[in-house]
């Protein structure tokens, strides 16, 4: 009989990081914001796998959680840049060890993923 | 006039480890399958703001990309778990940053969007 006690704790940290980060380019628009890539369209060169839609959205939920501000310039037509807030500089650490990670790992995931047939593998195009 | 110049490395680290880790839910699924929690199930149940067919999809991904291993039991009905590849435990001390993180940060978090109308907060309910 199958049974197993499930800790309290579970939904603590990283359900807190996961709403923050969890989607799926959210990370990676904290690492090019940091690295001054400001504005949706410039985003949208470097991420071409997502759409512009997706990544506003995602762009508008790190705004409204406070971790990204968002600076309207009053120019014809109006300029859109983001900036990391205090809080969100915070993030900073966890975005830069996860670049590590793939700098690190990177050879190894890609000739890992070699020898499986494309079809398993993420569909990017799905921007989900 | 607006112009930059992008470095050519921006799709390097940050790129892989998002494509590995990117979905909505991956980096719980791995903090929860360390934890041994690892039937599908089981983690709908921490994760109910999933759905299990999303679940299953990111799992199969997870899977795909060498980061867990699923063990399908010879039962009736059929058992199935996911387990950490070697490839897959490299991830770990990333996963528990981010948890660290959340627990180090989750209070001003809280704080910070309750001030904010519900409206604006991610809509947790899309799964994506």
């Amino acid at each position: 009989m199958y049974e197993r006690k499930i800790p309290r704790n579970f939904h603590c940290g990283i359900s807190i990081i996961m709403e923050i980060i969890g989607g799926k380019w959210k990370a990676y628009i904290l690492y090019l914001v940091q690295n001054e890539i400001r504005r949706p369209s410039e985003l949208n060169r470097l991420i071409p796998s997502a759409t512009l839609r997706v990544l506003n959205k995602q762009l508008s939920e790190l705004e409204n959680h406070g971790i990204l501000k968002k600076i309207i310039y009053p120019e014809m037509p109006p300029r859109v840049e983001y900036f990391l807030t205090e809080f969100g500089l915070l993030l900073i650490p966890i975005v830069n060890a996860m670049d590590q990670w793939g700098n690190d790992h990177g050879n190894t995931f890609r000739e890992l993923i070699k020898t499986r047939p494309a079809e398993l593998l993420t569909d990017n195009s799905a921007n989900n």
